[in-house]
């Protein structure tokens, strides 16, 4: 791994593709990994997109790409399809194909992942990926996510700017609201702007912006772009990087470097190995939860003894 | 509370509506109630049913409270609603009123629930309103949840039976599908099957079935109802108490009676209250996300240092 590790640095794609899967895939190796490349990371500037199916979200992230690389930035992308987790990872397959406009291009790097696990998986799995892209030496990682829900949440607690794409007439401006969307964009983009009802469409979110309850200084903004033609597509461009010098400016920025969630998600995540598998295992918590099931302890009596037993004395 | 908890024993339906309320706003509340009225759970026949919103869901519980009630069974019904947390809880006030048509009845306890915090937080929230209702005495708990996503795939694992309702032309077929709630269902209930398309949408449901990964011997059954006429209530009823009997005969009805998430969870959370709280404290938690994100140590090795200053040294 090491080996791969130092490849990585180096700027190797093959190597961060085979690293990537081995993070994604095992947890012991996602540790020795993440510990040897983060000193390496905190350089790359990443940008989270959601919205839902329809909205022109891949073409809009290949003309994002196209521009970056234009502008003499290296870019990674990672499309997290956030179905279900029986159907995971089935639908972004043919998705992905779109933005090797390029495939020569080694300043572009695309990676799906599938949300196998629970949720806080998923968005620590992300962020790994996302610290391999970082050490790899990509400029921009963009982070693109299907529809909106609690994934879409999360990764957007890691983005340094979060953009919500919508199109005319999608009805996805409900849908949003009640994901709690509408709170977390820095930018929104209304795509295919060439179609019906996009004036329409940015009056909702305006309408809509009105009612936000998290109060910043940083007001949000609204494009419209036509990713077909590329229409406008700079001009959002060009307000992502106005959304990061406020954040730099304002200093905003270091928070965004590490969520403390993901901190207690890796802290809870390793007792849960532990129990599970390393020093107690399976059989050890399977006999608590017989126990409970025939009423000799209660789950809370039970979750305290297992932390007494593990050392934990202070309960 | 241990008064509370008394009058609860003995049937009270004001300190149990009490109980429930500090067992949801109060994690010690919780571990303290629960430790008390343990023992005395275990006897409910715990229904979770869920369904998107159009279905007719509400009005069809309160036909399954109606007929549970003409059965001689006392009924407690938890309405969780599932929402974003930042509409959470607004959607349900009115619902809530449809089971009260028998204000009089104290044979029927109806509670809503708010999906506050983190997605482990609701179900273990609802599981503990279940165990209070339960310690009530109810024969029946019905746990009703809004859509089809993670809370339902949660509270499927704590429902002894659990139901998806569909109505015709709703295509909720399709989102069942997405969100694994075909996988999970016991009974499936085609509500409003008095509208056009109602065979229909019996055999789109026959078709997925066939599509199942999970296997048991349990045939899940398809019932077509009419909540607003009450016709094929019953039947359904019947249906429940026939996947009751196998449950009881199979010997898998105690698999349902705990579930070993809940006990992961509550030891996390045990875990995650102390480094927050208790022992650690704010401070020093937030002292380690500063050192993370200024690339002094990695996040893995934090988490490890972490549990390690805990006490625990087998990390």
């Amino acid at each position: 791994m090491t080996g791969l590790i130092e490849k990585v640095l180096a700027g190797d794609l093959v190597a961060a593709a085979k690293l990537i899967t081995m993070v994604e895939n095992n947890r012991d190796d996602a540790a020795k990994t993440i510990k040897e490349i983060f000193q390496y990371t905190g350089n790359a500037y990443i940008i989270g997109i959601t919205g839902s199916p329809g909205v022109g979200k891949s073409t809009l992230v290949s003309e994002m790409v196209r521009i970056f690389r234009e502008r003499n930035q290296t870019v990674g992308v990672i499309a997290v399809d956030a179905s279900s987790p029986f159907t995971g990872g089935a639908v972004l397959g043919d998705r992905i194909r779109m933005h090797r406009h390029k495939p020569d291009d080694a300043g572009v790097f695309v990676r799906s992942m599938a949300t196998r696990g629970h949720l806080g998986g998923v968005s620590v799995a992300t962020r790994d990926a996302s610290f391999v892209m970082d050490a790899l030496g990509r400029d921009v990682i963009i982070i693109e996510t299907v529809g909106v829900g609690q994934v879409e949440l999360e990764i957007a607690k890691m983005a340094y700017t979060t953009v919500v794409a919508l199109a005319p007439g999608m009805g996805d401006s409900i849908q949003a609201i009640k994901a709690g969307i509408m709170e977390i964009g820095d930018i929104f983009v209304v795509n295919k702007a060439d179609h019906d009802g996009a004036d329409a469409t940015v009056m909702d979110i305006h309408n809509m912006l009105t009612f936000r309850t998290i109060k910043s200084k940083w007001e949000p903004q609204i494009y419209k772009t036509s990713a077909v033609s590329g229409k406008g597509v700079a001009e959002f461009i060009d307000g992502i990087e106005k959304h990061k010098r406020y954040l730099k400016n304002s200093d905003l920025i270091n928070k965004k470097k590490y969520d403390k969630e993901q901190l207690l998600y890796l802290v809870k995540e390793r007792v849960e190995r532990w129990i599970l598998a390393d020093k107690f295992g399976k059989e050890y918590f399977d006999k608590y939860v017989k126990r409970i099931i025939e009423r000799e302890v209660d789950p809370y009596t039970a979750s305290e003894n297992i932390l007494k037993e593990m050392g934990l004395h202070q309960v």
